[in-house]
């Protein structure tokens, strides 16, 4: 429709996912010639490293979550668009919108994972895991209704199983979230009731590996122990969870069968790409592993098509040892900034051709005040470990308000041991076990 | 069970509700010689001046919410329990609750107001009001995904509908919400849209009565609508809201009609007390004004009742005046103290008879740094009622570490005028009105 000369049409790339490995790469690409759009269900980036704080009562939702739209306004020739990605045509060059299509010069996927629940789907009503802020709302309102149930129950054994909580899976999100549950009981709650001490509730945490942290060095594994027991965290290594239902979870200890009585029981052991990796993988003849997985070239393209980058949760990538790298923040970051570069810099010869991780170290974070810390050969534990990790945890928060804010609420936190975030919402009724219309106990009766 | 010489059982006093009225009571009560359980649905006492600020996306919900467990953790003579109440036994003595019964010596009855759409609840479905932190978050969720909506509009109409804001009721939550509104689209979202300028969003403030703010002095309801307008708030007072059907708001101005096309229709217009007054009220065979508000003797005393007391938004007490008191968060905190007074003091012929109320003036608050304030013959407006309204507001957050937070917050987002809670939660799909499978607008195209 212009009059005059045409200008190229500028390159358009379109980033889908907001998390880590997609918003480092748009960032990185604020000043590149190129137009960008980035594309998420979500009108936030969620600091998912924190969220067991938001689950605990530590945090609200808002500390660990930065709207899209204010991290990028800045960024002119960026557009940050809120829609659900369903397919892709690699042909025509389009992203496929629940209810429109997105046209593309240079793709990157990085539609990050969701929870697993090892081919038993049915688990997740009873056992709630930890992705997403809903997750995280949804085990807190458990969380602190089974203290508020128990507080009402009058039947001892009804109200030990209010008291008990089971974490499953011993990863940095199990043994954190384990360490937040046995401060509450210890420390946060210790005054609030009155027909029973929170500090006799039982917080389990089940591993089916020989050790709790697996990837990280012994070392580190036992000092994590360590630091759960004095917050009076059960840790059971080597067992393998093969019920749950109900309130009822079945163990397998050796030979042996054991059945616990938990109101509560938290899933922390699975995780799986997103759909949206199997879904590009057929489109584009490549494969993916076992977690789902796209398996990526060494630049991380997807195989026969050097227009489209997968990376972070979503693709299958080596280090130099030849293991697969973990699906932790940093190697998303790093691999959104490789992928920027490269963009930024095609065709002039100087784009990197080769992933490399830096690996920095494992932080995995034990209630108020511990830590373990494994940096190159370095290897910290409690307070010092605490202070490297809150520091490491508020340079990655990604707004500068987050960081403050997050900052002053737990310096406050720390001094207090207040969990102010502790609601129960949304509004679900509690279902007591005991008989009908019982006489609530009066205090002083 | 026990032998040797029977002590008295201890006086029982039970409160329904965790609202100002009912938690300044239990605080009040906690050094008296008696035994305390506060009852509440929720598990938290709810700031509920500052929801505005939470459905705008200024704070979050747990910055005005204070766990009642640790408000009252202290009083080694209260009891919270997280219960709904269904009924009264007034001759047995006995709050009956949804799941079990809850004997009394002496029962206030404070379980407050609910939004009331005027005999046309079906309005609520396109109207959200602003009562409870669901009703905050609703429509936090509305509002910051209808600008996400007008961003991948590309209809002007339909994008013109998204990015029309219509609040329902010009009192204090009217005006301040509509505040909040107009601030967010000229200066908060400024930077965030490629498809449209946020300034043109268009803001709607309608009041049924011929000017906004109604029980305020006549100066303060004119410097209101100059603060709204400078924000670009359209002020309609004189405007009877006919109709609320899916997008469309029928009008009556004088004789004429008018119909109003907007995607996000917000409700501040009404209130009604809990259903538990007329419950009550029918027990004791005593009355309830239009409102549900059960008419009490001038001590607080259900009529025949003398062992119950009712107040707050649920009770119709008259000042000095002769006009019944309003709605108000003084009225409810000072009700408390005096009903706890009375029953601290109960038998000691020192108890207090009638409940006086002092009047400390009124304060509305529009956008970032204008309020206005009356207070006794003092008039505010500007920064300097905005200084006031937010000292007294902080003040009365019951929590200290509250205040501090949300202090902290608030110089915080003064200084950068950010929004961080601007939230979409949960993920709900935003509906398009637009021709099946449009391309999306590339930026730069």
């Amino acid at each position: 429709m212009e009059h005059g000369a045409q200008t190229p049409a500028p390159h358009r790339v379109v980033i889908v996912g907001g998390g880590f490995g997609g918003l480092y790469a748009a960032q990185k690409l604020g000043r590149a010639p190129v137009v960008v759009t980035l594309v998420d269900q979500r009108n936030f980036h969620l600091f998912q490293p924190l969220l067991y704080q938001v689950a605990t009562g530590g945090l609200s939702p808002a500390d660990i979550a930065s709207p899209l739209r204010a991290v990028l306004s800045g960024q002119k020739n960026t557009r940050v668009l809120q829609g659900e990605v369903v397919d892709f045509d690699l042909e025509g060059r389009r992203v496929l919108l629940q209810d429109g299509d997105l046209p593309y010069d240079t793709l990157i996927v990085a539609a990050g994972a969701a929870s697993h629940y090892f081919g038993r789907p049915e688990w997740g009503e009873s056992a709630p895991s930890l992705k997403t802020v809903e997750d995280a709302l949804e085990i807190r309102r458990r969380v602190f209704s089974a203290f508020e149930a128990a507080e009402r129950e009058i039947d001892p054994d009804a109200r030990r199983a209010w008291l008990t909580f089971v974490v499953v899976g011993g990863g940095p999100t199990g043994v954190e979230l384990a360490g937040a549950l046995g401060e509450l009981a210890h420390h946060t709650l210790k005054n609030d009731f009155r027909s029973f001490n929170p500090a006799n509730a039982r917080v389990l945490l089940l591993e089916g590996a020989d050790r709790i942290l697996p990837p990280y060095p012994e070392q580190s594994s036992a000092e994590a122990v360590e630091a759960l027991e004095r917050l009076g965290v059960e840790v059971r290594a080597g067992v393998k969870v093969t019920e749950i239902r109900g309130s009822e979870v079945t163990l397998q200890v050796g030979e042996e069968e054991e059945v616990l009585q938990a109101r509560t029981v938290l899933w922390a052991a699975g995780m799986k790409a997103s759909p949206l990796g199997e879904i590009l993988a057929r489109r584009a003849g490549a494969e993916v592993d076992r977690g789902g997985r796209v398996i990526v070239n060494e630049d991380l393209t997807l195989p026969g098509h050097p227009e489209v980058y997968v990376l972070g949760d979503l693709a299958h990538t080596r280090g130099e040892d030849g293991h697969s790298l973990p699906g932790v923040a940093p190697v998303a970051i790093q691999q959104g900034q490789f992928v920027a570069e490269r963009i930024a810099r095609r065709g002039s010869g100087k784009a990197p051709t080769r992933f490399r991780y830096h690996d920095k170290g494992s932080l995995a974070v034990i209630g108020r005040h511990a830590a373990v810390a494994a940096i190159g050969r370095l290897r910290l534990k409690g307070f010092l470990a605490w202070m490297v990790w809150m520091f490491v945890h508020i340079l990655y928060l990604v707004e500068f308000d987050n960081q403050v804010l997050v900052l002053f609420q737990w310096a406050w936190s720390y001094f207090t041991k207040n969990r102010g975030a502790r609601l129960i919402t949304p509004s679900v009724p509690l279902e007591l076990s005991t008989s009908e219309r019982p006489v609530v106990e009066a205090l002083g009766r």
